[in-house]
């Protein structure tokens, strides 16, 4: 309950409270629970409201899911109060990327274009919290590789937090990981034949 | 992953599809991991952006925890676009109440104003989104009665929905509740010496 309350233990390792306490972290809301992106965007509220630049990551095909959410950061980063918020959908096509996107070509393709502009951003610290929504599934499926995914975000210059969202994240992520949350589903309407509806799944 | 994936198995209660999916939910975020409250107000944004009246009551005793979610709630609610928030604080004495707050006062007394202002709220359907921050305190606390609690909250009319959050929610709550997500920590920076820092736990 107390965010500032005292450390459990206090490591060794030559820094002072204030250089730890800065220390950039990279997070993982992972589980079969509900909660994990809406828990990431809901720090992305925290950091826009630092004035901190915020970049989101969709690693989604459908970009129906985060209407809310994007609807929501899009006024906020316009409102000329708080950070600017850029959102990169992979499933509408990176906004980045120029050509027309085929439906039909390489998701795989498509991730590892996505990977490539975050190595880009990460190097360049573009954002000070960047929202990888979903990262784990090309992770799982193998269109992107976990150590070099690990070794990007373990490397990253400055003070860039990232957090990382996704069911079934790998080891590797979780090893290189400050914070680790699991979200487990305890009871969830759709065991009881309910399906998603409007404004609270979407 | 999918929010319009196929039920697990069709309930035999004499309701349509729609009727079960528009159905109202009363959702519980628990558990001693990171983001009960974030996932909640990530919630709020999906209601804001539908256009709902949402209605966010804080029991805590620090307005500082939340600046950034409120900061960004307000910008919203002020945007012309989506829904109408409302955000009333126990700590900073409730907005509706007109005295002056006795900050030695008896905590247990502004709990039990805050559930009626609730009770009155869910009785006259003032929101369709009702956040409910760290309300197992107070219920753990006995400072409110849990039973009450769980009958107000079933027996709310029309389409309301209802998130609680906060650690160890009471047994009859979660028996009540259409959605329970445990939020569990898996690592966390203060167990390696990090304390809270700004922009991520504020």
């Amino acid at each position: 309950m107390t965010p500032q309350g005292q450390p459990e233990t206090v490591p060794d390792d030559g820094l002072t409270t204030r250089q730890r306490r800065d220390r950039p972290l990279l997070m993982v809301h992972t589980g079969d629970g509900k909660g994990k992106s809406t828990a990431a965007f809901g720090l992305a509220l925290r950091a826009w409201s630092q004035g901190w630049p915020v970049g989101v990551f969709q690693f989604v095909k459908s970009a129906k899911w985060r209407i809310g959410e994007e609807r929501a950061l899009h006024v906020l980063a316009d409102s000329g109060q708080g950070g600017p918020v850029t959102w990169h959908k992979m499933g509408a096509g990176w906004s980045w990327v120029r050509e027309r996107v085929d439906p039909d070509g390489d998701p795989g393709a498509a991730a590892r274009e996505g990977w490539a502009q975050i190595t880009r951003d990460l190097t360049a610290q573009t954002y000070r919290l960047y929202v990888l929504d979903e990262l784990t599934y090309p992770l799982r499926w193998g269109w992107l590789d976990v150590n070099e995914v690990v070794e990007v975000l373990r490397s990253r210059p400055g003070r860039q937090h990232v957090v990382v969202t996704g069911r079934r994240a790998p080891r590797e992520l979780l090893d290189a990981a400050d914070l680790v949350t699991e979200m487990t589903k305890v009871r969830h309407p759709m065991d009881t034949g309910q399906k998603g509806q409007r404004g609270i799944e979407w």
